[in-house]
This record gives C-alpha cells, sequence and structure tokens, in this order.
C-alpha cells in the first residue's frame, strides 16, 4: 500500500548547497532505522571506483591491493567520491577477498582477468587447514582506514559504512578459484560434500561476522554484507546450504550495534529468506520491482536500491525518468535508501552520478514519510 | 494448495520398458494441456549436446553450423538423446542465431569464444537495414529437419519441439555482436534511441513469430520460445520494451495452434509479466520454488523446470533427492513438465540423465492428476 504525500517543491531544498553550512542530519543512518528524513538518502555501490578520474590517477601509481592495504591511500580513496557528490554517505575503500588471504588463500589480481586465489579449496584437507584468525591480524589495514576516515568524514556530518562479502560469496572464489559462470565446483562441493561444505561455511561466518563486528568498534557507523553472487542458487539450497551461515555471520556482526545491510543480486525468487537471515535493511537489484519486494518483505526492514547501474549511461532525461520510476516505487515508506541494484559501472559518466545524486535529494526534499 | 494424492507403487509402471511396446500416450502434449497423465513427462533443454559421445563423434567431423544447415544432420542429432534415454519429447537441433543470418547480420561460431555477429546492429539505419525474409527461405534447413524428424519420432510416439530465441535475447546478441555481461549495449539502445529499439523489436516479433509458426506447420508439435537472457531486464524494462514484442511473436506463433512453452532465466522478478505475455506453458530456472511460481501464475499455464542443471553433476543419491524435490513442489497439480533450469552442461555424466529420466517416470507413475 502507497501512502501518496504532498510536495512542495516551492520550498528551497535544504541538500545541495547545504553541505558547506556544517553537518547534516544522518538521513542515511535514519532512513535505516526507517525514521523519517527530510530526503531520501542515496549512495552508490562502488562509489569510489575507476569511473572516476582521481581514483585512475591513482590507480596508475599503486595495484589495488597497495591501495587497499595503505591505510592512508584507503582513507583516500574513500574520500574521492565525497569530495566530488553530495553523497549520504561513505563507503570504506576495501575488497572482499582480502579477508581470504588471511584464512591461508594466495589472492592476486591479474590484470584483465580478475581475481585469482592460487590454492583453491578443493578438500576437506583444504578447508581444515583454513586458520580463522582474528580480524585485528590480517585485517588491521582496513580498519585503520576506518579510523582515518572518520576523522575526515565527521566534520563533514557524513557516515561511513563497512562490509565483508558474505559466507556464499566468498566460499565460491575459494572453492572456483576466481570468478564462476556456472559454480559449478562450488555446488559441487555442497552436493558431494556436505559435511565439508558445511565446516567451511562455519567457519566463513565466524569470520565474516567478527570482521564486521570489529569494523563497527573501529568507527564504522553502518555495516553492508555482500552476498552478491548467491542468486546462483535455488531458493531450497539458499535455505540448507547459506542461510545458517549468513544468520550467524550477522547475528555477530550486531553485537557492535551498527544497523546492517544485506545485500544480494538476482534474489528476487527468495527475497523473504534473505531478510530472515538478519540485517535491518534488505538491499536488492533491479530484476524486481520495489514495491512488490516491500510488499513481500513487511514494514519491518528498510530496503536499498535499485537501479540498474546501466541507466547511468543514459542520458540525462531517460536517467532521471528511470530514477524517478524507483521514487515512485518507494513513495511514502518510510526507511528508502537510494542505490544501485549492483556495482557502478567503470564507464559511467561523472556528470551523470552528481545529477542523480542531486535529483534524489531534490525530488524527495520536504516529503516527509511518516513512521510506520 | 496441494493436493496429496494415494501413490499405487505395487502397480507395475508403464514407462521403461515399455517402449518397445509401440505408441505411448503422448504425455508432454498432456501436460503442455493440463490434461490428467499417466507419469510426469521430461525432457532436458540441450538434450542433443556435447555431453553425449555420439554428438562429440559428429562435431569432430562438421562445424555446428554444418550440423545445423544439414537437414538429415540436424535430424540425427535430434534422435540421438532419444534413442539414449526415455525422453518424453524430442526438440529440433537447431540454434537461435540462424534466424538473424537470414535478416542480414554475419554469424560466425568461433572456438572458445561461442556465437560472433560480425556486423552488429548500431544504428537506425542498421535496423532499417535489415530483411524480414518469409522463414521458408531463410530457415528452410530447419524446417526440412523437422520433416524428416518427425517420420523418425512418429512411429515411436515421441513429440517434436520446435524452438526460436525471443525477440529480446535475439535483439541482444544481435546489438552486442555476441555474448554480454552487462547488455549495455543493448540497454543502451533501449534508452538512448527508443524508437530504434521499437522498430527492432517490431522486425524480429515478426520473424520469430512466423518462423515458430512455421515450424509448427512443418510437423512441430509444440513450440518454445527461449527468452533466456531477459532476467537482465528489470520488470519495468521487460514490461515497457520487451513484453509487446514476445506477445506479438507468441500471438502469430499460436495461429498454428501448437501448445507453447515460453522460457526464460532470471525472471523471478516479473513470472507474471512473461505468463500475460503469452504461452501455455511457462519455463522458469531453479531460482524460484516452483510451488510459489505456481501460486503467482495461478492454475491458467503449465509449468516446466525446474532443475539446477548443476545437479546433474552430484552423486545420484543427491540428485535424486533434489530431482524428488522438484516432484514435490509440483505434487497434485496438473501440467507440470519436468525439464531443468537451463541446458544441460557439457561435463554432464550420461548415466545421470538416464537415472533422471526414468526416476521421473517412475516416481510419478499412476499417480493421475486431476483436471483444475
Amino acid at each position: 500500500m502507497t501512502v501518496h504525500l504532498s510536495e512542495t517543491p516551492e520550498t528551497p531544498s535544504p541538500t545541495g548547497s547545504g553541505r558547506a553550512a556544517g553537518p547534516r542530519p544522518p538521513r542515511f543512518l535514519r532512513a535505516c532505522r526507517r525514521e523519517p528524513v527530510d530526503a531520501t538518502p542515496i549512495w552508490l555501490m562502488r562509489q569510489a571506483g575507476r569511473y572516476m578520474a582521481e581514483y585512475r590517477a591513482l590507480r596508475e601509481r599503486h595495484p589495488i591491493l597497495e591501495l587497499i592495504k595503505t591505510p592512508e591511500l584507503a582513507c583516500q580513496v574513500t574520500l574521492q567520491p565525497i569530495q566530488a557528490f553530495d553523497l549520504d554517505a561513505a563507503i570504506i575503500f576495501a575488497d572482499i577477498l582480502p579477508l581470504l588471504e588471511g584464512m591461508g588463500l594466495e589472492l592476486e589480481f591479474v590484470r584483465g582477468e580478475g581475481p585469482v586465489l592460487h590454492n583453491p579449496l578443493r578438500t576437506a584437507q583444504d578447508v581444515e587447514r583454513l586458520a580463522t584468525p582474528p580480524p585485528e591480524e590480517t585485517l588491521a589495514f582496513t580498519l585503520e582506514a576506518i579510523r582515518l576516515a572518520r576523522r575526515e568524514l565527521d566534520p563533514r556530518g557524513i557516515p561511513l559504512i563497512g562490509f565483508s562479502g558474505a559466507p556464499f560469496t566468498l566460499a565460491s572464489y575459494a572453492i572456483e578459484g576466481g570468478s564462476s559462470r556456472h559454480y559449478t565446483r562450488t555446488k559441487g562441493m555442497m552436493m558431494d560434500a556436505p559435511e565439508t561444505w558445511h565446516r567451511l561455511m562455519d567457519k566463513l561466518a565466524t569470520m565474516v561476522g567478527t570482521y564486521l563486528r570489529a569494523q563497527a568498534q573501529a568507527g564504522a557507523q553502518a555495516l553492508q554484507l555482500f552476498d552478491s553472487w548467491v542468486g546462483a542458487l535455488s531458493p531450497q539450497d539458499y535455505r540448507e546450504h547459506v542461510q545458517p551461515y549468513s544468520r550467524k555471520a550477522l547475528s555477530i556482526a550486531a553485537q557492535a550495534g551498527a544497523p546492517i545491510i544485506h545485500f544480494g543480486t538476482g534474489t528476487g525468487g527468495f527475497l523473504e529468506e534473505i531478510r530472515d537471515a538478519g540485517g535491518h535493511v534488505i538491499g536488492v537489484d533491479w530484476r524486481v520491482d520495489l514495491d512488490r519486494a516491500w510488499k513481500r518483505l513487511g514494514t519491518g526492514v528498510a530496503l536499498q536500491g535499485n537501479l540498474d547501474p546501466v541507466a547511468l549511461l543514459a542520458p540525462w532525461p531517460e536517467l532521471r525518468r528511470r530514477a524517478q520510476q524507483v521514487l515512485d516505487r518507494a513513495r511514502g515508506r518510510p526507511g528508502h535508501i537510494f542505490n544501485l541494484g549492483h556495482g557502478i559501472l567503470p564507464q559511467t559518466p561523472v556528470d551523470n552520478v552528481r545529477r542523480l545524486v542531486d535529483f534524489v535529494h531534490e525530488a524527495t526534499a520536504n516529503s516527509r514519510t511518516p513512521l510506520p
């Protein structure tokens, strides 16, 4: 059910040039808790990335793992999109795979091929040998980057998001040794060696949960669990082989008290199960209508999404039309965080990002959302 | 709502060795029409393919386009899985892309890379130049293969399925020039040049519809529309940019009177819209629960699916458990056609295919499904 609110476009927008006037109300964190906001908050997955000239310039001088593992550089990249656009949240510049390095996997980013893990997990012994070190030992660089970024962001009133890959998505990289099309080895372990699978997922859940909790303790004011590839599964496989471990990870993470966004792509067949695994905000891709998703998920969670990232390549009038459609489907519900359905594409024009961010604020300013 | 039916396992199964006794009731065609069947029918997408030694032997001597364009060879490949397994339907050995060749695109299958179209569509002029020849002229080889296959299949009582790619999936190949990850050029034409997009889709809808109709007229007793990549879209893009053309194609095809299966992957977010575009049977992938899908779609359509193709790589007890789960979710509903959620994988063990086909028949024999 949608409540149509009257809009007052004649009222000057509190956004845009408002940034210079001092800290803004943290509308991103309010939306995570489904509290009323002065305008719909927006941030973009992979908002610090190759589409920005500032980022490409840094990448010319530093390999990606060096950027991630040097806290000053990771902090610098984290701030690039915040300096360029009126975004409502920063997300720490990091990657989901260094967590696996800390467990004993050999990670390399191969140009043109993406991430490669040179000793993928194939046997029970491989899984048994995996370490579960405290994140403070193996992921200290990201925790330190979070501390540095908070110092820069606090004066601007911009909250910082920490994140981790989810157990399933991490398992798929660890078992396949990189990206995959059919996930045959990953599903193979589920089907042929369920005990090994469950042992692996349990270790990953512990690592992911403690890593997320540590990020919140280091200063991240919200957390996102990325289960980017979980849409490769049937709902039944999700329930049997994944959900208990996402739940465990999210339950450890929740101990730190920060709101949690639970994101996956291709999840239209089991949104309810994603919600039931945990998270205050459910992140959905563009393959579902936001209003239908909300109807299925109920009023107990906020929703993040869900513009197709390809829309950011369109001429501005078409991009605006599509952004408005997303807003229309969320209208009158508290707890909408505008985002893409997946990461921003490298060929995205910077101007379109700027216009989108400002449009979302202007189109929703003063359309106060009632409490549920 | 599921009706639980009593099973009578003591009754000898009419399937299996029953094939030698003469033509069987065409349970596949009965299921398409949601009529009661003696056992759940099963066929498998890409059932004639690289997982079979007989197919690989032929492919060593003939490039794939030669197999497709030589009616005797296409007929021979069509029959291979029928000779090896107790399948309930054959599907003509063909490919979705020769239709684009007939329209003026230069098609090549490049080893290790898949299909390439050397002159992809990028401009309004490219689309304007596209021909829409009668399928009897440019796709005569497949129509002739259908006539030949019918002669071989009729004595066995096995119906033959004809098929075509759907307008969207064909447009994506024609615009991208091959396979794609993000469909940026395809969505780009939708967004930047909607008139060109609509003109292209209209031409494709005409071609697809007349091609399907011609296949039925040549002898195909059922038709399948493959919209394999439509899951890349948002529901809104499907409604605006695709559904009218799938509807047009299906409406032309339906003139021939054969039942039509409308298949797509990643469609969990807009199953209802897929149904509303047309088709007597909706084909779904493994990313949705079959019972939930049926609840959404209502009793007016049959359902085809939906085992994850990767399950065919599992040890038999696990494969059987997963096949049983699919059957359990379809239990008591008329009009279930067992299939995979997408094409069979090349590394699939032939023994697993045989066991799966026999299991589906044996597990459902005599569990008569009531009429709706």
